[in-house]
């Protein structure tokens, strides 16, 4: 007998119930022209992950549930849905179905699988707020002749002592405990859409290396790939044996990942045919020996945020409905970078970039965003804002003038925003803000100027991070023949906003590179300021640049979504108060 | 011996533990002064409610929990605090601590007196996300003579099945059960931070009788008042006696209830002393007989929220350190309303309001805008943007020419949204958008136009409450002797953006009765569209209604914090998948 379990890497859409179980019924489709005997979706991969407050509609959880038991599938196929609760007053469960050959017999009820047990409720993910956990360990008999654990998600990561609190139920362990009285499993999979940052894989190598290691039998895990608002799924399903060794499927593409339970060699990477399937990177499955972690090399990591931020603005394009973007090319990193992203995302063709050159503008800022452009094959247009800028210090030269220097600077910036803005209404296009997280966090950024925009394509990255985009997108332009789009004069000029004669950045803010490091030490390693000063950072630099932080909380309220890529970004997962700028560690 | 509790309503400060201590030492000593023997503060009093992500720093726990415990206070007072866990995977407590003399004899660990036990995690609340419930009984014995059941807010709401899921358990029945035993209590106290919208008093009056007849004895519940971010809390702080009788505080003010238990017709209100202290709304005492239920009448319904959303912008301002507000004056009734607003909330000399009228401005608006302004005493400006917007289609104009007209419509309010933000910027103001619920909803409002702003005074108000609000800061402006701010040409005229020749909101939208009632039903009533034009809406209309309310949470996502005063408002409690726009029910 065949023992062959297909993992179903699908790119759903939240809330897309019909497009999802077409998508999910086509990946089934492929794995059993293949031979897999059973395949496995991804958590909630019916209605896609998070769906947030449309599960709080009792008839979005009956809708999702009764599609995913209905699938038109020829194999059988555990499928990730919400699943109803029994009394009105409960909240739904995180489960698991099964549909096709053999279910399509019995009742609604009777083809449920599994309900997720650990619920987490920490960083993006909200799942008390919606769910039931539940506490019984999920087993799945004779499904086309396998005996199967079932677990989603969160349910593996404890045995591996991987999640940030204690849960009072271990879920690895209790199959573990079944296992040892006596009942025997050929695997235990794991539906799960467990988000993108950096490094993260590598923890989910560890915690499928650790569950393959205490049930002594191989670890399935189906991972969601593709971007929903601001969070990323890589993909990277993945199976390990209790010996260690790993299969890991592509991240930023859908298909399917073909485990042969008793061969790692033979396990194969099928990807989507669909037409409109997420395929951001490369092809490649990789197979690591018990004694390699999968830490990638700093080379590759850039590669891999490269296809993340592309993934996250194609996605948001393609489930918004979104054709055509239109953003500012100032000559300046961020924005060359920013339509290299929009440019993989939605084609060059489909892409608009518009230089607006004030007064303090020098020639090599159009020029150089002139190359930008030429280079990708975008739409390019040269609007001068001078004397616009002039129109309107005429009408309200009297309140600039009594005022804050910052006002007048401003102004250039909302000038930009409302021409790419009036361009995008124009056209139905979106319109991109160019910002990254380095300037973001510090307020270094002009609201409803360059902060204008509905995707924040780099608002998770440092600023030495858009650098190493930057050289990644001319390796590839290269290694296909093209003119590098960043050029020598973009990517080594001092980052200036150029909102004032000889401004550059570093008037006001440290060097990027000691600006990351404190950013970094601070919002993802959760330092506090004298911590940071001890590894060597100037104890005054470090107390402005998290004071600016902290005071520029009410401008990150009104950023768009950005795709994170980062272990803390600005966004769902960072919950901050606002109203109060209060330094309580002095008080 | 006396039986005196002091029931303190402050007005915490997210994050400012120094300045929250000194508020409650000063609420103490008055009641000191008065004659209590014991005093109450309300949740998490020493941080604020609701603290969000500060509680993830292990030093804020520590460092909070230690200062509720060391106040400075000649009575006993029970404290609402976080309490550092035991071990550093566990999260902390939502607890009580108890400070005062003899107190502060013993060390910071026995002086904890209760933990929370139902942890709320939905609508705006994420409890589980920082706490670790707990599940023994709050028992106090006595502290100053009085044995007393302790809980903290949600721990009373289950007895009274107001709760929207049920827990495994009930404190108010856990109490019960103690008494049944044996366990004799003088009363039971409730520390709260209970979120404000229209309507809610009615409900805490109904939990709080439930619980004192449960229990037998009197049940009093503390509760905060003021603004934080987007949520407001009204105070109302009240003591229920197991015969119905009711005495509660006065909302939108700090200051102390004094409940003597045995007496309700001795109770009285101390109002705050401090010069700071919110002072919003009259000073009156309620007392309702067992029979009345505490719902207010349309008009006072109209007073309070006049109150609230004042609330709201006052003590975000005060909380942010902002002393000047700037807002557009269109002569229309949402920003003749929200100049109201600001006037009250940081005085009409610290409010300026600028008149810019366009090519489509009738004379009427900028005379309307002028009488807003001058019957208010704010700065007045007039600056008309038509040579501006003259020389932005200059430069655009092809850019215009081709594309959908609302591009050339935005470009008015961008121009007025610029010249705001760039008085605020130059003058070190918060700038307001003048946006209602019922616009927002349904995306008709410009991002970075009107849209643009610190703060959304008006952002949970339907259109016809914005009128509400209107003839309630006429009435007590007419009452005071002075002129009525809205006028009846703002009052009476068709709403119009005047972005375009003879345009009115009526040539986009319903009637704005008529939508209101749709995005109520929807909104706030969770009913879909079938069921809303069962009640007698057109179904066409309603399908168009909730269409543009899916397609604009883009919109909404950039929107500034709005006073929450509905029971569903756009914020912190609407967790909406952005960038699928599908319709679920159709697939």
């Amino acid at each position: 007998m065949s023992r062959t379990i297909a993992l179903l890497q699908g790119d759903s859409t939240v809330g897309d119930l019909h497009g999802n179980a077409t998508r999910l019924e086509a990946l089934a489709e492929l794995a059993a022209i293949h031979g897999a005997t059973l395949g496995l979706s991804t958590e909630l991969a019916i209605c896609g992950y998070p769906p947030r407050d449309l599960l709080l509609q009792p008839d979005f959880v009956v809708k999702a549930q009764s599609k995913a038991s209905a699938l038109s599938v020829s194999i059988p196929i555990l499928v990730g849905a919400p699943l109803a609760p029994d009394h009105p007053k409960q909240l739904p469960s995180n489960g698991v179905v099964r549909c096709g050959p053999l279910a399509s017999k019995q009742p609604n009820g009777n083809r449920i699988v599994a309900r997720k047990q650990l619920l987490p409720t920490y960083d993006v993910f909200d799942e008390a707020r919606y769910f039931k956990p539940d506490n019984r360990p999920g087993i799945a008999r004779t499904i086309a002749g396998l005996d199967l654990g079932v677990t989603v998600c969160e349910d593996a990561w404890q045995a591996a002592d991987m999640t940030p609190s204690t849960y009072a139920a271990d879920p690895i362990e209790s199959l573990a405990e079944w296992g040892r009285q006596g009942v025997k499993l050929d695997a235990t999979v794991n539906l799960s859409a467990s988000p993108y940052h950096s490094d993260k894989l590598a923890s989910r190598i560890h915690v499928c290396r650790t569950a393959a290691s205490i049930l002594n039998h191989p670890f399935l895990m189906a991972n969601q790939v593709g971007g929903n608002d601001d969070l990323l799924f890589d993909g990277n399903s993945l199976v390990a044996w209790p010996d260690g060794t790993v299969v890991i499927a592509p991240a930023w593409k859908e298909g399917v990942l073909m485990v042969h339970l008793d061969d790692p060699n033979a396990c194969e990477w099928l990807p989507s045919t669909a037409s409109d399937a997420l395929d951001v990177g490369d092809d490649q499955l990789r197979r690591l020996q018990p004694d390699d972690d999968g830490r990638e090399h700093e080379r590759e990591v850039l590669h891999d945020l490269t296809d993340a931020v592309v993934t996250g603005l194609t996605d948001y394009c393609r489930k918004s409905g979104i054709k055509s973007i239109v953003l500012g090319l100032s000559g300046g990193i961020d924005s060359a970078v920013a339509a290299c992203v929009a440019a993989a995302a939605v084609g060059p063709e489909n892409v608009t970039g518009i230089a607006m050159p004030s007064r303090h503008s020098s020639q090599h800022s159009i020029d150089d965003a002139a190359h930008t452009a030429t280079s990708l094959g975008l739409k390019f247009d040269t609007i001068p804002i001078d004397s616009m800028h002039a129109s309107v210090e005429g009408s309200i030269g009297g309140m600039l003038e009594q005022g804050a220097q910052v006002a007048g600077e401003n102004l250039q910036a909302r000038l930009r925003g409302l021409i790419v803005m009036a361009h995008a209404n124009a056209q139905g296009s979106m319109a991109i803000a160019t910002g990254n997280k380095s300037e973001l966090a510090q307020g270094y950024c002009t609201l409803y100027g360059d902060m204008a925009g509905g995707y924040t394509p780099l608002g998770d990255l440092y600023k030495m991070q858009v650098y190493g985009l930057a050289d990644v997108f001319n390796l590839r332009a290269e290694q296909q023949g093209l003119t590098a789009p960043v050029n020598a004069s973009t990517r080594t000029k001092p980052p200036s906003a150029e909102l004032a004669p000889d401004q550059i950045d570093e008037d006001s803010l440290p060097p990027y590179p000691v600006l990351d490091a404190i950013l970094r030490a601070h919002i993802e390693g959760g330092l506090d300021g004298e911590s940071i000063a001890e590894q060597g950072h100037d104890p005054a630099m470090v107390l402005d640049v998290l004071t600016r932080l902290e005071r520029n909380e009410h401008k990150r309220w009104q950023m768009s979504p950005a795709p994170r890529v980062s272990s803390r970004a600005f966004g769902q997962g960072w919950r901050r108060p606002l109203a109060s700028r209060h330094d309580w560690r002095r008080s």
